[in-house]
């Protein structure tokens, strides 16, 4: 293996598990790392301080570093240091995975001009190989479907949720004293973080460009404890889904919301901060590969794994891993929420009244959507009546008309949720 | 990619599925195909018969070939063909395990010496992506233990056995009409086939030569539809299990044997003819890799995966791939089943007295053995009792021990199954 050396942006958790990782690997020299505070402790036995800058952009332009390894996060100055990093000829190695989504497309458009190239195993589901081998061992493949928990922290919520039948402000709060989730929590709970992660997924798997603000995002703060004890009822699991598809007619559909997934499928067993991704493709079939999705040491084997990859190719060739290298001329043709179809769970408030489910069926019937289960949850108080609705595949604009006639009538005081279902 | 001529030895299942994934890649073009009989008919259309041959070895020695794709299986002529294609600076891709597993070592030396790589990823696990993940993006770990169902055949007769409350006879004659077991199933349901496959995936994962003689191997033929409901009112699936690990003394534990796994254990919710691993390493943490495995076309997927890799690597130097290079100069320190330390689940067959379950006590105490469940199944009309013990963590010496003690008193009959358990 060539020797290399090697600079670091960002010095936080997974910054310092990449450093001890990297440590005993002889011929990999970690020359500069950039901090915000060179003063502060670090908890490194032997550490040599001399190393540390709190200018990155020294850096990126250092001439002894040969790739650079980013672990701060963010748009902004990740992408000025990157770009500049590439101009200079050096290779990166990033986990950003909110750059990537956002930037992408231009920085592997910069590091193709410049002969270099970025991987990003650590930017989606961790530890957890997908990046590479769809590049590589599966590359003879025509993906077309990806379906994942992509986001540790709102599994983790969703799982005590269902576990200790928490409401989803308390499972938040547990989560959030553990260390599971952010004081702000937005980036996770809103589903930000995992519509990054499943574009980037989608544009390698269907070789196009995914446009991130194409991608339908749906959190979990609206999901009820009630609704997940009427899934546990009907069989099911609710579970934060990212997936991307492509349709027969060539269009792409990319999308991340809530959804009842049945007990018997893998992704329904993966628990509590774990990720998942499921990959169908031909000619493999589906695949389902399930690992930690964060944390300072997993993410530290995806990061060294990308370095020790690129130690080795360039040890043979100034040109590593031609086929690491992601250039798409295409922008994929994505369709919205509206043309989707789903099997629906509808959660509905409605009056104590015996020709509702009669009403709800003739709408639903109006809007072609055939109704495949419909349960009476008991009348509550105030004598309101919950009733849920499991759909066979309809069209989401069909669905959503529905909701909005069955809204006109009196008898119908609220839509409580609606939730997609995966079988 | 550059473009490369291809031949094929073995034109089956696997070698038409190989065939037709191919050809859907320019770059790719197959100049040779060796069959045993060339006047058979192919249910391949527009096929060109010219370039079959019914010498494999032309095919070996056809000048124009670059890489030799080897889908035939077992160890001669294979291993003749195959150092003879790489005499001939040819570069391998073989979907055959019995041959890595015994003649590996010898293979792997030779293309060393002629500067060409075997990729064997159709070798283990069939689509799984593992041989090249272990190689390339996970090469920063230290892995200590993989766990895996690398038998389709054995987990679709258990399934079924479970589902159905099938004796094995019975469920391993539908496996045969289904197409899922051979004829002769001695190398599935006897664990040699999973036993050639955890000696490969151990030799990589570990870095050190396991010899296939010294590999642990128990097959499936012994387990009864008694174990399977016993196993499952105490909370576990009965599932052929190869493993292979690195225990703190540094040697190595290699061994194929039936296990009962507890049922929330991701290894318990695969079923049928799937195939899953689990990997555990420093500082990945623990990964398990699910999907099909076997197949012609999940087959296909990792040949020509290794191929385009293959293609991808040529474009740019003559030694491609340094990472995929197999040569292990060490022998693994490989332990005896007598060393290694189990729970235990022991089926025993006593005469209906009072005393016998003091006297399993006795026996299991003096050697040992701490048991953590004990269960009578009821008299049989023989006025003998079924009973069924679960051990903690013992050595499987110890173990050995107390059943031969145990068959010594007048009291117990028999001991109808020993099987380990993992929780």
């Amino acid at each position: 293996m060539k020797s290399l050396n090697i600079g670091i942006i960002g010095f936080g958790t997974v910054g310092t598990g990449v450093y001890k990782v990297l440590k005993s690997f002889d011929k990999i020299c970690i020359k500069q790392i950039a901090v915000k505070n060179k003063t502060k402790k670090r908890a490194i036995e032997n550490f040599d301080t001399t190393i540390l800058t709190d200018d990155a952009f020294e850096v990126v332009n250092n001439p002894e570093i040969d790739i650079v390894v980013e672990v701060a996060g963010g748009v902004s100055p990740a992408f000025e240091l990157l770009s500049t990093a590439i101009k200079n000829k050096k290779h990166i190695v990033t986990a950003n995975k909110e750059l990537l989504a956002k930037k992408g497309s231009e920085l592997f458009t910069l590091a193709k001009e410049n002969n270099v190239v970025i991987l990003y195993e650590a930017a989606v589901a961790g530890g957890i190989p997908i990046i590479m081998p769809i590049k590589t061992i599966l590359s003879a493949n025509r993906i077309t479907k990806i379906a994942a928990i992509l986001n540790g922290t709102t599994n983790y919520i969703l799982t005590k949720m269902a576990e200790k039948e928490l409401s989803y402000e308390t499972a938040l709060k547990q989560a959030q004293e553990l260390g599971y989730a952010e004081t702000d929590p937005t980036g996770d709970v809103e589903g930000f973080d995992a519509a990054y992660k499943i574009s980037i997924l989608s544009t390698i798997s269907f070789n196009k460009k995914v446009d991130i603000n194409k991608i339908y995002r749906e959190g979990i703060t609206k999901i009820t404890s009630q609704d997940i004890k009427s899934a546990k009822e009907l069989g099911y699991k609710i579970k934060l889904i990212a997936m991307g598809q492509v349709l027969e007619s060539g269009k792409i559909d990319v999308r991340v919301h809530p959804m009842l997934v049945a007990k018997k499928h893998l992704l329904a067993k993966v628990d509590n901060a774990t990720n998942s991704i499921m990959l169908s493709g031909y000619p493999v079939g589906d695949l389902v590969l399930t690992g930690p999705g964060a944390g300072a040491e997993p993410t530290a084997s995806s990061v060294v794994g990308d370095i020790l990859v690129l130690a080795s190719g360039l040890e043979y060739s100034d040109c590593p891993l031609p086929q690491a290298v992601c250039h798409h001329n295409e922008y994929a043709d994505q369709i919205s929420i509206g043309e989707t179809y789903n099997e629906y769970y509808i959660s509905i408030n409605a009056g104590n009244n015996p020709g509702v489910i009669g009403l709800i069926g003739t709408i639903c019937g109006k809007n072609n959507i055939n109704i495949s289960t419909i349960m009476q949850k008991g009348i509550n108080d105030d004598n309101t009546a919950e009733i849920v609705v499991i759909t066979e595949l309809s069209k989401e604009s069909d669905i959503q008309n529905a909701l909005k006639e069955l809204l006109k009538s009196e008898s119908i005081n609220k839509i409580d949720n609606l939730l997609r279902v995966m079988n």
